[in-house]
């Protein structure tokens, strides 16, 4: 089996991240790839934000708990990084666009080393008040960015676990 | 750089395919991969469609064009093989979902010297009666799957473009 097909099967998303900060060098490659998500169109609609800032991290705690409705949660479990997806909703394919970035950072974490997890409720958060306001903070002026999903990044503080089965009746065939 | 990044940074959208068959082994490889995509709470919302059969891809190619309001154009650029994904829109992840099993397709297919395109508008597709009645010939009972993308797969007649620059503001940073 080749490497990148080993990589996709192999990867698992992780939900308890060791405290430890990680190689920039590392982190940076992950974005890269992200980047490197084909586009509809080529409209590269997307955007990538990089997290490590603690009040901006709690910031997302707090608010992606609030709508998860769980308080004193960390729905980040714990992990140093957080990667944040947006794209643009004047472009017609800005979801799926921005969902292949999140594809593409996923595994080049597990090819890196690294664990992550996709954690969603981004919608909510970048809707509502509070999330254009960070927004804002960090320095982003376009609020046509819809939130796609949060990048959990670290290393894995436990084992990967088994992959649950997959579903029957997952492909059908239409042939000659 | 890894295999995995290599991979990722030289997969190019493929516009114009040899009218050559593919071996299944290798489609299977491709398909594989996209199974292996993570979906929200596990919950496996998407399946997928391959099809070879010529009257299923001239119906595809004849309401995709259509859609796009352009006739007597192959939207799958003479592709051999076609991977529909559709995904369960009662999941509310379901749209993220189908596009991480596209891209776990598309990286898969680079991976194995297979060149793809994800061709858009499966939702207008499968939304209309046409569409319906097309994947119940298939054998697909479920009415509640939403088309997320076709993946046109075949060996490259071209070589692969230059990719596009990224853009300049595709990285924001929140750093401590």
């Amino acid at each position: 089996m080749s490497e990148t097909l080993d990589v996709i099967k192999n990867r698992r998303s992780c939900r308890n991240f060791k405290q430890q900060t990680l190689p920039e060098e590392l982190v940076d490659q992950v974005i890269e790839a992200g980047t490197w998500a084909p586009t509809g169109r080529g409209a590269q609609s997307p955007v990538i934000v990089y997290v490590t800032n603690s009040y901006v991290k709690r910031k997302l705690r707090e608010m992606n708990a609030k709508i998860l409705g769980k308080e004193d949660f960390d729905p980040f479990f714990g992990a140093p990084v957080i990667l944040i997806v947006l794209a643009d909703k004047n472009v017609p394919t800005y979801v799926y666009d921005g969902s292949l970035v999140m594809g593409n950072m996923m595994l080049a974490a597990e090819d890196l080393g690294l664990a992550s997890c996709w954690i969603h409720r981004a919608k909510e958060e970048f809707d509502s008040e509070e999330g254009k306001i960070l927004l804002k903070a960090i320095g982003i002026d376009n609020m046509n960015l819809e939130g796609i999903g949060h990048l959990a990044l670290g290393y894995a503080n436990v084992p990967a676990p088994e992959p649950a089965e997959r579903k029957k009746d997952y492909v059908y065939y239409s042939e000659d």
